[in-house]
């Protein structure tokens, strides 16, 4: 009775440094918060990052969009309930407006000028139909490069956008997809596949892990088949020739997945960002893109797609399930006890503990 | 980059003194917490001030009704779920009966008096169809006068009851009325109309606005127009004629609002109290009266009186939105940061505070 | 006004011991947590002990079930999720085996033994249709025994299961169930019958109380009468020719209800289990077993079967409501205010508290 044997031996394993569930991501990076296609000209669009609120303001004149703090000066009440006249989005209760640089424009009863407090700003960009923002200092804002969300503007892959909501710290999900071990989890999508690992590499700023695949029984999909292609026979892992080399990659803070064929030629591209909505970031928005190369006969993708969308949301909703059952045991047991064996997934650790900031204590 | 080029000149606005959303309402007034219609005889009525439980009895023998703590002595299971024989309440868990001096008269299974602990008693009192409690010092209820609502017993009048409740804080409740430079909110229901600040006047237990009304644009609609009169045409705001004149009052802890003619009689009459709920008083429920003058064609009023009360819910579902997003944004950022430039508003908060109690520290 | 005049006198009831809300159920003893049936073979169950996730595994070959802590050693997520292979449980996420040592037989994606940490495992027996653990001390599990519920086993009685759960502290259950005085609150059910206490006796682990039953007034519902025999006529209690006794009584942690006829002999016999689900132990699964006595036309009980079950859930659900009114009372209040008169309820109290085991203060 009592914990089985094999614990002596693996206490080497136990975590000795800060909670990885209380490190916040660092807010001085470019994050999505919107899809550009999402706000419309005249409107003012509600978004948020770790707790806090943002309105996204699209001018009707043409002019670029701009992001405020979303709380009004005055009462504090959003600003993305207001209206947007020209450049200015102005409040819905007592009608103060604001412009672009968040100073108070307007007080509508009271005849004289600055007299309205203004409002935070956020340096904002377009990029690949998202809207990005840097939550962190604006100064830094010029010297970091907003991402290139993988082949989005490539016209030669075709290109799905995705942005599930997961109940989990942004972290649990760098782990999920990092860990190509966990195909035991897709068994009923994907059947009897073993990943293979095939190497690392990690730097200041990443973490990177490639493992081919091996069908060990069971029926390929179709989906899994139009972005693999077909395996023939059921083989064995060790004796397998490598066909298509799957590449996990964080780039602080994003992450990317890539399969390249054997001839090693890029036929998927995956990126993805996770954006903290709460204070606590135990909630996260994530916003994907996903491309496809398009294959010489281009209808057998475009024909192939529905199937692909359907395949790639299920295996989703096993991981957003398994991301969340690990949060909710973390709150159970008041803090990580992840025993990790695996080294890439020591090293993302590593990586996104010494990259990111501590959470305020009063969590 | 940063807090617009305003924000420095506005500092002199920040508060300094004790956060108005801590300040809980002061027990020593009268608070309506039921209507009387809805207490038949021979039953007891749940309901609640400030977190605290209470009972409303109307005993089945034609005794006027009665207020005790809404729990039995004995284990503490809510009074408001026994029956009422007579003049006594009877627990609907083990029968113990108490009268309405709070005083244990029954414990059934027991062959001896006195045993049973008693429970706690409020002042009651009912009037215009509302019941009353004093929810603080017994001694003082004999000395505080009971409110009398409006015209709600003027037969020259026709009243309307309602009772929202709001999830705020009373006090944004008095702010949101109080300033009637909020119309922009109304837009939808009332048009392009503008209050004009007519003055106010303040006292040691009261603040008072007045304000007149201009229409700059769109058409009147029905139900404004069966109180405030046809406006014939749209004028400017300066030059307007003034017809009726708004006056807006909290008389602590109460709030009127009333509207006068051109020859200065009463036509509309508003009575508002606000009782909180929970023990951090962030849930409001309202009893308001609503008295408006029956015109020399009664049947008139008659015919409106459901488009009335459409239109006075339309815009009250407006207000309840703004002042739930304003005790939002209070959460957010963990205490008031409103920047108060109206300043009969700015008198009104130097009220509530100072007429209130702080909260505990706790909260 | 304020308290009651007896509110004085009866101040020598107050509690001044610890909060028996306050007070965990000792685990040193064994709990049912499943009923057997719903555990299939080469099936996991989940369930919970006081906030303690356990697994119920049957293996699919036979071997008897087993019990572990339900979080895997690698990443926390229920074991209960995966899959039963053999004897062994496997997670479902990246496929780590567990046996019923709890130890950590196969990490797949690693090839080396011993290489995992193991889970913690708890003593388990099937008795009756139920499973129970042993969450304390698995070196006492040994000289602790494994309570016979009611008579489950005896084929003269027919014996029906039941799984309420309730939202509050098992000590309401307790309380409630042993003080038949609150048969008012059954009046619905119950017509006008009344309890009379004919004893009670106490010893180190248990209190018992006896009560004989009279009616008042109306009709015997058909249930009751299928249960107690048929009452010819409505008596005055305290006249009455005893011919049931009800004995309630708690033999920590577990409490029964038996019914003797006349001639002494058992014609129902009730057992009890309440089994704390959260850390704080305000939510409680009862596992109960129901044995009634098959008459000589057995026929007759099996009619009357389903008439039973209706009875006795109405009786349960009023149970239910008032004992969730009573958690609510305290949570309100912050702590137990209870004012007990009845002295068996009082040597009941005192039993679970000595009995029990201060919850941790951080509640």
């Amino acid at each position: 009775m009592g914990r089985g044997t094999a614990a002596v031996t693996s206490e080497l394993y136990e975590r000795t440094g800060p909670d990885l569930r209380r490190i916040s991501l660092n807010p001085d990076f470019w994050y999505p918060v919107a899809w550009s296609h999402k706000i419309k000209p005249g409107k003012a669009f509600a978004t948020r990052f770790a707790g806090e609120p943002i309105v996204i303001v699209r001018p009707d004149n043409g002019a670029p969009i701009y992001a405020l703090e979303d709380r009004c000066a005055h009462r504090q009440v959003p600003l993305s309930k207001g209206t947007v006249d020209g450049d200015v989005v102005r409040c819905c209760y007592h009608g103060w407006s604001f412009d672009r640089k968040g100073s108070c424009v307007t007080v509508p009863y009271l005849n004289k000028p600055g007299v309205g407090r203004g409002v935070k700003t956020y340096p904002c960009h377009e990029r690949s139909g998202l809207v990005f923002i840097f939550p962190g200092d604006p100064e830094l804002a010029k010297t970091v490069p907003v991402p290139i969300p993988c082949q989005a503007d490539n016209p030669e892959f075709k290109t799905r956008h995705f942005d599930p909501l997961v109940n989990c710290h942004y972290s649990f999900m760098h782990e999920n997809l990092m860990d190509m071990n966990h195909q035991f989890l897709h068994r009923k999508q994907m059947g009897q596949i073993t990943a293979r690992f095939m190497g690392q590499s990690k730097g200041e700023n990443f973490v990177e892990a490639s493992y081919s695949f091996a069908r060990k029984g069971g029926d390929q999909p179709l989906a899994e088949r139009l972005i693999f292609g077909r395996h023939d026979k059921t083989i064995d892992i060790k004796d397998q020739p490598v066909d298509e080399i799957v590449t996990i990659r964080t780039t602080y803070p994003y992450q990317t997945l890539q399969i390249r064929d054997k001839d090693g030629d890029l036929v998927m591209d995956l990126w993805v960002a996770y954006v903290p909505l709460g204070k606590d970031e135990t909630a996260t928005q994530s916003y994907g893109l996903l491309s496809v190369k398009r294959p010489k006969w281009k209808f057998l993708l475009d024909l192939a797609w529905p199937v692909l969308g359907i395949f790639t949301n299920r295996i989703f909703m096993e991981d957003k399930e398994i991301v969340e059952m690990e949060q909710q045991a973390w709150r159970d047991l008041g803090g990580d006890h992840n025993v990790e064996v695996f080294p890439v997934v020591r090293n993302l650790r590593e990586l996104l503990i010494r990259s990111g900031v501590p959470l305020p204590t009063e969590r």
